[in-house]
């Protein structure tokens, strides 16, 4: 696949119908992107590839870092990141990137932006999804036993992507951001930063979007995947 | 592109809020696709690709065999086609159709299906855009003044595409079919069909779409893209 396209493995509907038994290799996905996010089987921990290196941040704090020919993804959005756009600034939070992202793609409101950002958190809040107690558990079910953790004076990446409105359900409309320290020893789905002093962002419009669905899947095949927009907002917001 | 994968320019939605003054030239799609369905530069007819071929049917009743390189697409959805199950049935019309695709793809509801349905029409009502009247005139709007046309006892092949439920806005959940007649003379995007007798239909299960979004179109770039779902299943169901 070309620079700056995303590639996805099945959609964010069938992880909130707790689709999440059966999946792809990692290393399959990791043929189309090095950065990017995701989950693993049972929605076990948070997902996060950055420079091709996969980390799965798990409930009780602790980071994995993953073999991607041994690993499962039910779900993952990744591109072979290059950032077009670079900047150099103050991110006071989550308000503050989007506005930056906003100036720095003033014509991306109906395309898809990968994001990178680099930097010291003063303050930097995630959760991380436990996993299921049962198959087709969904994932507002999860994600209403998730684990939240506090950093603060961490030194540490941004991975995510902004997503149109139209593809709400198949991907999550807006911003999407997961966070691992640079020692790699933390991280999560981001709730919430606050930066002091200059932080790096570099981020790329991407035009191509690439969506594989699960083949001989029974879970897949037989959830209603009805769009819950409400609900996709609550634990990916 | 691998056979039996989904590529698609641009969202129907985009349709919906009238962009449709720039696009690519079909040729562009043509690379990804030998078959499939769209539309032209102002909503001007309906498109329907078979076998590689082109073809502009018009509102006046005459149909155009296009050449590729010099038109211009803002909306088109192609599969290399190759039916992976063929069947030869008695099929009653629409209804009939949608209960023989379910019947051979039992497992397919949240996946794409490509037809194709070649027979003699006892009878089949179809319609075509005209175009819009100006720049960033909806397909709500452009329709109401469609044009239809009945033919009788005519050969022909019907191509098109069901996309499941969750792509609703990206393109038209559900059935959207075209229909061209054996002579290339006449055609329309289908609202009924009769047969009488055995047709031949040909389908294959789809698990991978392509998207590639317009860029460097302001009209793309402006529109809200908002779901219009009531609208799209008026317009194209």
């Amino acid at each position: 696949m070309a620079f700056n396209e995303v590639f996805q493995y099945s959609i964010v509907s069938a992880l909130m119908d707790g689709v999440a038994t059966h999946g792809i290799p990692i290393a399959r996905v990791l043929e189309h992107g090095d950065h990017g996010l995701g989950t693993f089987r049972n929605m076990v921990g948070e997902m996060i590839v950055v420079e091709s290196e996969v980390y799965q941040m798990k409930a009780d704090g602790s980071v994995v870092h993953i073999d991607p020919e041994t690993t499962i993804t039910p779900f993952a959005t990744v591109t072979r990141f290059r950032p077009t756009t670079t900047k150099k600034a103050a991110v006071s939070g989550k308000a503050g990137l989007e506005d930056l992202l906003n100036s720095m793609f003033p014509k991306a409101r109906n395309h898809f932006l990968a994001v990178r950002m680099d930097g010291v958190f003063t303050k930097i809040n995630v959760r991380t999804a436990g996993g299921q107690l049962k198959p087709r558990e969904g994932m507002v079910d999860v994600c209403s036993r998730q684990t939240t953790h506090t950093f603060e004076a961490v030194k540490g990446t941004i991975v995510g992507f902004r997503c149109p409105e139209y593809v709400m359900g198949v991907n999550v409309a807006g911003d999407h951001f997961h966070f691992i320290t640079e020692d790699r020893q933390r991280g999560g789905h981001i709730l919430a930063f606050e930066t002091d002093g200059d932080v790096e962002i570099g981020a790329a419009q991407l035009s191509n979007f690439h969506l594989e669905l699960p083949s001989e899947d029974e879970e897949f095949n037989e959830a209603t995947l009805k769009l819950q927009a409400q609900g996709i907002k609550k634990v990916e917001g």
